[in-house]
């Protein structure tokens, strides 16, 4: 099973700014656990602060991969473009955030990637990822059977 | 690990109406896999049409379970006075649906609940309340550590 | 053939309040003119203040009646979980009003009912509740030829 | 007693187009079967794809009727001036669709009309024409009483 | 100096209805009045309920005409139409209404007409079509200066 | 002289959660000292998480007290139920809140109550409803007088 | 009879600014035309750029003169304050415009005065102020009879 | 084959008003043109300012003929009337439009006719008619493949 | 203990207009009474129409007084200036109404004011003013304590 | 005469993705039909997913080429940028879509874009870009004469 | 070179309250500095909580200072007679805030200023001042040139 | 002192466009001058078109540099991606804007970067970079005391 977790903008600062919220775990050293925990799938990794090479990558694995857990970041809030790019491809797609964006900024309460998703997982943290990969999973065991 | 599920209106239907749709499946026998997948876990459940009887039994649990997982149906998007409740108590509560409510009418993509829950899974069908309750033993186990 | 009239928060006090306008009687009066009128149809009648209730009362009878006449009284522009319990039943439910509705406050104007029941009739005093089972009646004879 | 039906826009195409959908039945057709069930009411009938036309009509026999049916078709949601119209006259008059318009297109949810009338009808095809003159019936006995 | 008094839909009632209100005066027994004051301009009359007809009157009397007084009732509200007629000609229009249009519906405070009038008066009963008139005169005045 | 102090949701838990913030008081203990303040008044109370029983409740008492003291917590801002049975009975209701709801988020800036209630008293604390009380005595004199 | 006009801020610098497209017409200057042509009325006049001194000036000749003419200037967009003191006045009040509000900005279309005012006219450069007294003189006349 | 163009409102005085812009050349010199170039096709012509008579011919034309060019002027922005006549007939209809009125005032950006027509052509003068005539061709030919 | 009365624009009218409505007592004469009543405390009075005098005086009295009691009239639904003083000054400010603000227009339900104040009370006449200093004093006593 | 297509993020996909739908053919087989039909015109295409890759391209060709064909794809609805750099360069462009956009959401009813191009064809599949291109001609005569 | 800084409501406060915030320097202290800074420069100063009074004193120097500095407090977002004020005057006007508005509530966002001044500068606390005056200096060096 | 310049979309194109408007003066130009103005800070710059590279940018000097002078340009108003970059950076941002954005259309007068930003300049040409730079010496000054 072939899983790809894709972060948008100012993800990859992950555990570089704000130690002491955050801690200094990078997103890298976290992905480095969830690859152990689930050694029987092959989880990759893409981040780009570009909307347009997060569209370019969603067409590339979106025929070939299995799932997408999407990490847009800020751009959940206003790119159609990424909600189309999820629209035309085949694999299913998980919509997750680190923190509850329904406790931020109005303008992020709405996103344009929810009613294109399979589903939406936020606020649990980096365990968000997780537990898409949980629901990818669990879907294709039903789908199977 | 005590852990409740709430279920809000129109739930106790579930299995009853639209089996092509929805399976012949109630709530209590998937609830029932769900014990004996997680048999190391006091899973109870609750479920009620009336938004205050909601608010007494969150009130009542909110002080002595480890966590909720709340699908609160239509209550979602129009009862502050849950919201309240869950503001009120103790242990964390997660918001979960069944259906991916963003695909659905507008009316459903606003929540109130959504700002004072620890995190939202949506979409997933029942595997929804799973994935709550391993997001609550995750979060438990941050909190020991 | 059955049908159910089910009335909303505050339409208890009918007859009972401010008679120089509404008149002296009670909505139980106008029942019995109604039964003998239409005595060939079983008309069972519910009432209640609480909008977790009425939502158990449409659930029971939504599968059993030939057709609920709904009057929903103020919850028919706050309640999406009423409207829920009607999507899910299957007998037809009409919305009635006593008041034209649109000529009150511009909060009367949008109901979260009308979409979901079969027609609206409102605005004829009590004789919206006869015309409701006049067209309960025609749906059927349609039905059935 | 006199009444009226006023049928406004596209409404002359009835029976016409989408067989399928709505039958072979053109208006004047049905209006025959309901001028011979009510055979005692004198039922007159008058369509127009012309909004003043409607209004000139309306003013016509406002002063002289006992009731208008009145399907404003596509003016019910932007004609004030047939609004106007109904508030001069003296006679009531009621406002029927054919099809739920709460189950449409967000720009059919309000009516300019509705405020003005007696009450309205909505949703129970051709069948809510004769739901108004049974109104209209029933009123005028009350008002005789 | 030609003038030409332009009234919309229902204003032919005028006089007709709510005698206790508006008086027993038709709008054709003020205008005798009008004309009587100012003998020296030639005030020609035009009504109609019917939009595009006030259309073609406007276009016709724009380009020879010295002055239109426009009340449009109810199209003021609605009608793009006529503010394009009235942009197209070359005389200028003021816009006038019996009624403070302020006072009455939120619907009414706003006028599709007003900004591409030359002036607007509102709320002086039937003088306002006088004062109109007195404002066609003076505008003429500074011109010819 | 009669009056009832009635509670909505959440209001139960009042002295029991974050003492360090509302005190250890309960609304029982508060009750005790307004009830020996105000001695020669009898001041009943009432309590429900219920939208429907604290309707019930109103229509109980509202023909029989001197006035209500009313905080109808969460759905102030949601029940138009509640404000259509205050609206139903004779007694003057009074609405109050213990926090100065402005200064929260913008969904509790609006109360359906306020305009069917006689006054309005917020921000104050439990002293909320020593102020209420004392506007009806007040109230209750300048009728008499 | 005694009318006043009354100016509000920023129309001091009538005359004095933009010659070439106002001219170099003082107000006070056409205030002494308009007391020429209206001999036997009384017309004074105040200014002021601070809107607690127009209420001051409302406030005194409201109940001892037979009219007010009112250019409020940006104070009609945006002052309740001023709506007040005309309702609480006994005399009439027309409120003016030099130019036509509805071709300037958004926020000069909504006036807050228009509602508690006579009637409105606007648009008509300095002759806005005549035809206001033509008004007045005319209601006087219809009062009187 | 046989296309009509239908023209609404205001645009029977193309070639009348302001030459300098729009040039002298009047719709009927443009048709001219256009039906020697397309001499293969029958091209007719309708235009009236009256909403209802735009109806009625697109009802006429509408089952019969190949295809409708319709620039329905300002009706645009607010016939739902011309939407439905739209709606109901058989042929296609091309919304087209001599000037971008993207271009022009914030009320002239939504169209009630763009979402039943087949397609939209904007903003290239009377060219916008030829380029409509050559997309109902084009589509002839696909359909026909 | 120092208190002042500060009212705004057209309170000085109060007693002087509509006596039928409001009585004939002026707030003068309110005030005597009120200073009467609690004789311990020093009550001093301000009114102005003038916004930036109510914000001098804020100003003055703010740091030197136990407590202002602040009606600020039309202001209160405008006046961000007037919240500034507020926010800025160290004394308690309860906000207070005579009417029921809700009852009235829907411009006058927002208070730019309510959220920088302690409380606020509103609808029961000039009890209003009195009710405020009787929370004044509590409120002095609950922080002496 | 050089022409450029332009076309925006996931318009790559043509013709691979839902081939039932679409068809088989890319956007590549269609452009080299098109090329072979305008065989006198230098037609030349771009496409990218990155919004600012194609901000580089507009402003390139924009001083070089005779017109471009735009399709924005879903940055049509969200891109100010592009919107600008079209504003800032020489040559004509024309805003295309395949699909008719007003038949879809409506966040797709809004275009950044249509204000600032010359025209807009949309709704006539891929034969909106041919369309484009005859616009472009056409309007390279007009200048030409 | 005569530059005036204009300082509305509350400003006058400055170094009176919360000096923990704001430090102990009055705007008189800093005014001292920069007078001293720019002693090349004749800078005056004025301060009003009245708006009236901020007008007259921007019509009485907009006519003979080269420059305004204007800093207008909690008018900035209510007050278009002080906007006129700007407009009818001949120097140009710097709009400056000494806080970050966009950092504060949603009502301090909006500013009727900013689009009849030169130029804005806001949140670098008193510094902002200075960079108005640096601004006023290249403003003039330039027109020179 | 390290001051790094970034300049956003379209933003290269200064000087090469409109040249009888915004001068023959590149940016460069223009930063050459800067340059040797403050020839003791080391000020760079970066241009892009591309919103994810602008990221890519400011996270790169945002931990290294003194301070960053942002002209997003047009993406200023569309992108909370920049917003974020700006949030998680060490250093000072400071908002430019060549023109007086406000006087432009309404998409461009909310910003989504202002509150994150220091400070905002707008409205004085190239002059507002320097002014920018002004701004963060004497920032450093502050912090540095």
């Amino acid at each position: 099973m072939n899983i790809i977790i894709i972060n948008g903008p100012n993800l990859n600062l992950l555990g570089k700014r704000e130690p002491s919220i955050y801690g200094n775990q990078s997103f890298e050293d976290y992905l480095e656990i969830l690859q152990k925990t689930y050694s029987e799938i092959n989880i990759s990794y893409y981040q780009s602060n570009v909307e347009g090479e997060l569209i370019n990558t969603i067409q590339e694995v979106g025929f070939i991969s299995d799932g997408i857990v999407l990490n847009a970041g800020a751009y959940t809030h206003t790119s159609i473009a990424i909600a189309d790019a999820i629209s035309a491809i085949k694999c299913p797609v998980i919509e997750v955030h680190i923190s509850n964006t329904h406790k931020r900024e109005a303008f992020r309460h709405h996103s344009f990637l929810s009613s294109v998703c399979m589903g939406v997982i936020l606020g649990f943290g980096t365990d968000s990822y997780r537990l898409a990969i949980e629901a990818l999973i669990q879907a294709k065991k039903r789908t199977e059977e």
